[in-house]
């Protein structure tokens, strides 16, 4: 393509019901579109404080250091991990999706010992697993993701964060799925280092990463023999910047933030409850509309994501043309497999502002309009499945902002 | 400060005159606020090609890897020495200013051994000393700073570059304050990896950085012996996504690149030589004004950036009083000093939508005002001194966009 006369830029409107982004709420985009000022500007490093402040709230935590991280989700986990490992460090890493599986090659990455302790995906590792490797190794540092977007499980916490605790272990937690959709319990659960994304349940366009430390691990940082090999994200010198001290590492990524203290205010006005209980009810409603229409979730019972669906394709659907069909046809992005789930599984994404009703009525007709065009065998009524849910119990379900 | 109500997002409109961000265009602000789309929509995929072919043009580059790295210039930074730098390798790295020194601390980090050459902060590096070094020493990697941002000087590059290439090392070039705003030529200089920002002579926020690597370099980091210690900024995955594989890698700041690619359009739109004279002329009617003023510049003459004024501050003068008035009374950000130049100079950026006759004559007139109001000891008539310059001479000085 040449250069010179590039085509004005016009992306068109989708319906976000993938595995992120989620739709962003015209507040945040207009947020971004404020006038750019100074990363040292004392009005800017009042924006920051604001963002600290809510990060608090939502990650429920007094963690001083809680603050974006200039990067993606992928840039949170990195963080975490290169500033908690030394080369020659263990870590004991639960592997039950995608996002288990990279906590394994950045730990590495690190010379970190890695002890994977697996699952089948779509289902979550189990609390003895983890703490019987975690008594056994006594690891430097326990991996977990806490919401795992390539198979849509929720791995519960608690267990293995007071087992990781007992060993003298931090605990590092992938929240990027579920912050801001389903509680996320930091200093409740003990969680040493935790990581999020903007473009999930905040739904913020992606380019941050929110990230909490707790003073443990931080004095553990502080106490490394060796530099952390990231310069970038080094938690001290971020630290120095996003503390009293204002000091300056690299130039905030502004626009950015400004988005994302907009997104957090959405959030607080809605409320954490009300929002998980948005999510919550969202997601039952489709599952709802899908057991009608006889598709089958990948995700295991009882440990289901509510901002993520994993759905079997029925055998003999070309899964990548329905996802086509639906992007093109209805403007509706729904997400593929990934690894072991690729072909088998669509990953339906109801986080943040895309988690609502109107959504839910709508990607279960064009879901069962794309399979009956391709014959598939199929029950029927799966919007109205879904409708009779919400008429059946009371509560939120619309959009915010 | 309490998460609960938190107040609107209200960021003052200010005018950005220091060493970054510069002033974003408008249109590149409603370029962040388009719809964001899915990282693997089909028109993102447009979109990044778009970007892809831009970088290439601005860069002057036929290098197929030239992508914006997510995260900022430091990412981009270190992205160029982790892909390229394996433990127990040496670099040659030119230190005159703050980034130079960033560099030794990110190659460091790297495992790799450092052997700085130095001038003073204001100077260039003499071509000579890099030259005697590359030779003696035959690095895998030559770091140098195009732009040093800290001191305002401008790098002679060829020569250096030819002796990387004499001695089988790859030149690794900081662009991220000339690109845009000043002739960068890596095809013709023979540069190997380049990295740049996006709120410096782009005038786009930050966020992005802006990087381009010969198929040279990506030879030989296909050649590693090691996996590259940082999975976030690993090239070739980042060339799988960038490429037409489109294979996820990290989801990608969507509204960022939105940004960039507005950005790209109006570089592209004014020219690169227009633009480049644009930089010249304000940067030279900002001299004749300061000179008018007894100011100096404390950058050696004869290698002085366009884009980034360093200039003396008069004894006696608090620094901060008088940037703390311009922000102000004035609305006008200028940089402080860094380093042992800290508390001596202000750094005036005239950067991209920045740098242009009004703020030129704007600037002169508030820094006249703030230093008589201290009784510092001045010649007269700064902005006219300026505006004269402008009525003897013909060509653009204006805005764009």
């Amino acid at each position: 393509m040449s250069s010179e006369r590039m085509p004005e830029l016009a992306p068109p409107r989708r319906i976000l019901l993938g595995p992120g982004p989620s739709d962003v709420p015209d507040r945040v985009l207009r947020a971004l579109a404020s006038p750019v000022i100074g990363h040292l500007d004392p009005e800017f490093a009042a924006i920051m404080d604001g963002v600290q402040a809510m990060l608090r709230t939502v990650f429920r935590t007094a963690n001083r250091f809680t603050l974006p991280i200039s990067g993606t989700g992928s840039a949170g986990m990195e963080a975490c991990f290169v500033n908690l490992l030394e080369p020659g460090d263990t870590a004991v890493i639960g592997v039950y999706g995608l996002f288990g599986t990279r906590m394994v090659e950045v730990a590495e990455r690190c010379g970190a010992r890695v002890v994977p302790v697996e699952a089948p995906w779509g289902e979550i590792v189990p609390g003895e697993a983890m703490t019987e490797a975690i008594g056994r190794v006594r690891p430097k540092v326990v991996g977990l993701v806490h919401a795992e977007t390539s198979t849509g499980v929720r791995q519960p916490v608690p267990a293995i964060a007071a087992a990781a605790r007992t060993a003298g272990s931090f605990l590092i937690l992938d929240c990027v799925t579920s912050l801001g959709g389903c509680p996320v319990e930091i200093d409740a659960w003990g969680v040493d280092a935790a990581y999020s994304g903007t473009q999930k349940c905040l739904s913020c366009p992606p380019g941050l990463s929110p990230v909490t430390v707790s003073d443990r691990a931080l004095a553990a940082i502080t106490a490394r023999k060796s530099k952390v090999q990231s310069w970038y994200l080094d938690f001290t010198l971020l630290g120095q910047y996003w503390g009293t001290g204002r000091v300056y590492h690299h130039t905030a990524p502004v626009s950015m933030v400004y988005g994302l203290y907009e997104a957090l205010r959405i959030v607080l006005e809605e409320g954490l409850e009300a929002r998980f209980a948005r999510h919550e009810r969202n997601h039952e409603a489709l599952v709802a509309g899908l057991a009608a229409l006889g598709l089958d979730l990948a995700s295991q019972a009882g440990h289901r994501l509510p901002m993520l669906n994993a759905v079997r394709v029925p055998a003999g659907v070309d899964e990548a043309a329905v996802r086509r069909e639906l992007l093109g046809e209805h403007g509706i992005e729904i997400g593929a497999g990934l690894g072991p789930l690729r072909g088998a599984i669509w990953r339906i994404g109801l986080m943040g502002s895309s988690s609502q009703r109107n959504h839910v009525l709508l990607v279960l007709a064009a879901l069962e309009s794309a399979l009956r065009a391709r014959g598939a065998a199929l029950g029927a009524g799966g919007a109205e499945a879904a409708a009779a849910y919400y008429r059946g119990t009371v509560g939120g379900d619309g959009a915010v902002a």
